[in-house]
């Protein structure tokens, strides 16, 4: 019985760091997408999106039943817990990538910004390092890690500062541009978000570790 | 012990409900603030935070426990995780109301556009709606209501759209408004999130009555 559940455990574990990539390429290929003006690759990432929502309800039923059928000890039982919680916030991050491809699908045509759409390729890989680094902080149960992580999300949050003051520039001078910043803003806001989903992955590993709660967010700094 | 269960169970409802009336009043409170112009309400949105996170914190530790030290029975054990589970929608809704708290502290000075203003009230009108109906179906265990609020965060998706089309116009002929039609999107884009975390919480109270995780949002309707 006991090995039967360490096998399920560990299967658990893998289907959440598989969920996990999934969401990495959506969030990565959406702001590709974004910069490039890619509207296939967009849609293409809106389609997968249904196959990740898909992973969060198969991991929640089966985090469910392991409870439910095998009263885990007090371990494990937070093991799953976390990836219960976790893998909402993954699911998250992968419609804020949806989000992304909309926009790209939106913009397509407006007068663009290149400079600010290179700031948001580098916003972007911020975010996409933070996210494999959470993933593999999380396999490692490494708790410093996490800690580390989270505090990146400071420098996602100055990136979008950037972001927001260079947009707000392009539309007073060029109304020409009111509709491709506005969607420059929204794309920054939900990289913010993205980045705000990465910490709450962190405070699940630090959970993990500490059994506490702790929050790792600075969100008085934060702008938005 | 089936007893104490009980009643452990009964209050983790009670303490559940009473952190949604405290989203609910923050999220009205924020756009209260942000209408009225109201520094000082918007901070104390900001102040109040810490108290709702402090009660997701408890339910989750509640919840924690019970589980682990009683191995409640499947229908209870569901009950649990859905309360868990909707707490970080409640505890999220509470960011975004900081989120329209900030903006009104930042917009201050600015140019404004008090057409716009009033969709924003009335579109919050509708999200507050929500919350206060969502919070009343979950005690209720009402799955046909549930499924009836998730069908209204349509309309708050085309009060958003309305608001998004006339901040584009007026930024286009007015760079004056562009710092305040900046925000008033972003305010927008933060009750639209709102709206859909009642969903969640809808298809949380589905899930009880059916044991089933149903989609209840029409995703690809929505614009963002």
């Amino acid at each position: 019985m006991r090995e039967i559940f360490s096998e399920e455990l560990e299967d658990l574990h893998v289907r959440f760091s598989e969920m996990g990539m999934l969401v990495n390429e959506a969030v990565y290929n959406s702001v590709k997408a974004f910069v490039n003006h890619d509207r296939e690759l967009a849609l293409e990432v809106i389609q997968n999106d249904e196959a990740i929502n898909q992973r969060e309800v198969d991991i929640e039923k089966r985090s469910f039943e392991m409870i439910a059928l095998q009263q885990p000890v007090t371990s494990d039982l937070r093991m799953i817990v976390t990836i219960m919680k976790a893998s909402s916030d993954l699911e998250r991050m992968g419609d804020h990538a949806v989000s992304i491809a909309k926009s790209t699908i939106r913009v397509k045509g407006n007068t663009r910004v290149p400079e600010i759409e290179e700031d948001i390729a580098a916003m972007a890989d911020i975010v996409k390092q933070m996210v494999e680094d959470v993933l593999d902080a999380y396999v490692k149960k490494d708790e410093q890690r996490a800690r580390k992580i989270a505090l990146q999300d400071q420098q996602v949050n100055e990136a979008f500062k950037t972001i927001y003051d260079k947009c707000i520039d392009e539309m007073k001078n060029d109304p020409q541009t009111v509709i491709g910043s506005t969607d420059y803003l929204m794309v920054g806001t939900y990289l913010e978000r993205v980045g705000d989903y990465v910490t709450n992955i962190c405070e699940w590993i630090v959970y993990l570790k500490t059994n506490k709660l702790t929050e790792l967010n600075t969100n008085n700094q934060e702008m938005m």
